[in-house]
């Protein structure tokens, strides 16, 4: 099949193995989505060797559960061990043996073909078109905060960063009813997130204290700035995994009691509700089809900060 | 009066002014502990002059408000503005006008006199004798994380540290029902919260995952420490306000949808109610009374690391 593949540095492959999964449903990708993750894993971030990707959505062309065949589907991208106290707990993406779509031991989304466990698809409605489905995963991150944490009417909210998560985030909080103000430093950016109803600011211009920070900025000091703009006692919502090893001064979360809730993906079934309820269109945040052959061209151009989405169109 | 004052460094006084406080309560100290922000503040914490201390017990001998005239006594430290939102909703300890006893804009503990105003003033039961009462501020601390979080029945608990605060935060866990291990390094203090009916455990031997994990460590380090040994979606509650510009890695933190509270000092009353109840017994935590004359010497004595709590007698 034709994929795009890590090893270490991205390429095109048109003749990749397919597929073969024993015990596996085999899905045809018919779009899939450019994240972080995998503009880092092409920079070397896991050590992961394979085809890159988890966002996706496809059609179920091979199944040993018949209720999914020939679907359209998207999946949940953590393979767990189905044994442990997680995987008890419906919290296989906490599992320790756990694979990860296109992150850790299992190939991923920038093919023609995908496998994953059966249990780890979910039928799109048909109201939902690929275009809108293949945000499923990115979404189901941001209605995790909706999971982890009881956010009360007229609490005062900021997501700190105006990339691909933090406009997602921010919609997922206008759908639910609250009024987020993104905060971010690219100007253009800043004025589509407004055209699309949001309040909007520069983020070094952004004053005052505020119930709730969600930092999306991917950076190692969104969260010394999440803790400048949170109230006391008010909770920073840390999207961003890039603090590794920065110089922070936490004494400011002590003295004003802040909590601080890690908070990364999130079930499918409430983001796929909120698609298919018409809440919220994530449509306009996609900036750019690209085919498999152009993998290379897609991932730069997903680097450019003034881009939201950028997809595949694997078949 | 007879003091001890930062100036910066600390010495005693015997002829340091008496407070007269226009609309607030006088109080003659019977007993004032020294506590690791003490000091700190001996070190230039908070750039403090004056009397340091904030814990105490003592006797009401001047006052506006009638029921407290001659009652035993401890006190909140926070003096607030009570007209901020914070003041409103009963939080005047994160009063951004406050000033805290002993540490910020107001006299302390270490000497024969010290003004509160009424309001912070909180009558001992008779049955509390002054060397339990006197831990109020410090238990109040402990008491905070259970009105922070609702610890559930069985959850596996980790207090890391084995100084003045983890042997207080871990009685109070051990008073409310909760069966929390320890863990520090210091043999001698380890046996002894052994003997007090503590689990205990040398922190370096420590291995396995826990539900809650709290941090008293007062090292910059005990974070990173709590990170490894917190389960997945467990919390970590942070007491240590020494982590200033330590180099952190909080992706943990969101891979493992770690919640991390901050958490400081707590209301009284719960503290006070548990000492009542006679549930916990601090008093075996005591080392050492000094006179203040001696009370250069009792610092000295408080900051070895085979004490727990050294405790000032004024008068």
């Amino acid at each position: 099949m034709r994929a795009l593949v890590v090893d270490p540095g991205l390429s095109f492959k048109a003749d990749y193995p397919d597929p073969h999964p024993p015990n596996e449903s085999l899905v045809r990708v018919s779009l899939a989505g450019i994240c972080g993750t995998d503009l880092e894993i092409t920079r070397g971030y896991m050590n992961y060797r394979g085809i890159p990707g988890h966002e996706f959505v496809g059609r179920v062309i091979q199944t040993d559960d018949a209720k999914l065949a020939g679907k359209r589907v998207v999946g949940e991208i953590n393979a767990a061990c189905g044994h442990c106290s997680f995987c008890h707990a419906g919290l296989g993406r906490h599992c320790a043996e756990r694979t990860v779509l296109g992150i850790k031991g299992r190939n991923g989304t920038f093919a023609e073909y995908l496998a994953l466990p059966s249990e780890n698809l979910l039928i799109v409605p048909d109201s939902v078109p690929d275009e809108a489905a293949v945000f499923t995963e990115p979404l189901a991150a941001a209605y995790e905060i909706f999971e982890q944490l009881r956010i009360g009417p007229y609490k005062s909210i900021v997501v700190l960063g105006d990339g691909r998560l933090g406009a997602m985030v921010a919609l997922a909080f206008k759908a639910e009813g609250h009024q987020p103000i993104v905060a971010g430093h690219h100007r253009e950016k800043l004025d589509r997130l407004t055209a699309l109803g949001l309040s909007t600011a520069v983020e070094q211009d952004l004053t005052g204290s505020y119930d709730y920070v969600v930092d999306c900025t991917g950076h190692g000091n969104g969260l010394m700035r999440a803790i400048e703009l949170v109230k006391p006692r008010g909770t920073i919502v840390l999207k961003s995994t890039a603090a590794a090893g920065a110089a922070l001064n936490l004494a400011p979360v002590v003295i004003n009691e802040i909590t601080v809730v890690g908070s990364r993906c999130g079930r499918f079934a409430p983001a796929l509700a909120a698609l298919e309820s018409g809440k919220l269109d994530l449509r306009p945040l996609i900036d750019g089809t690209f085919s498999l052959e152009d993998g290379p061209r897609a991932m730069e151009t997903a680097t450019r900060s003034s881009n939201f989405k950028i997809l595949l169109k694997p078949s």
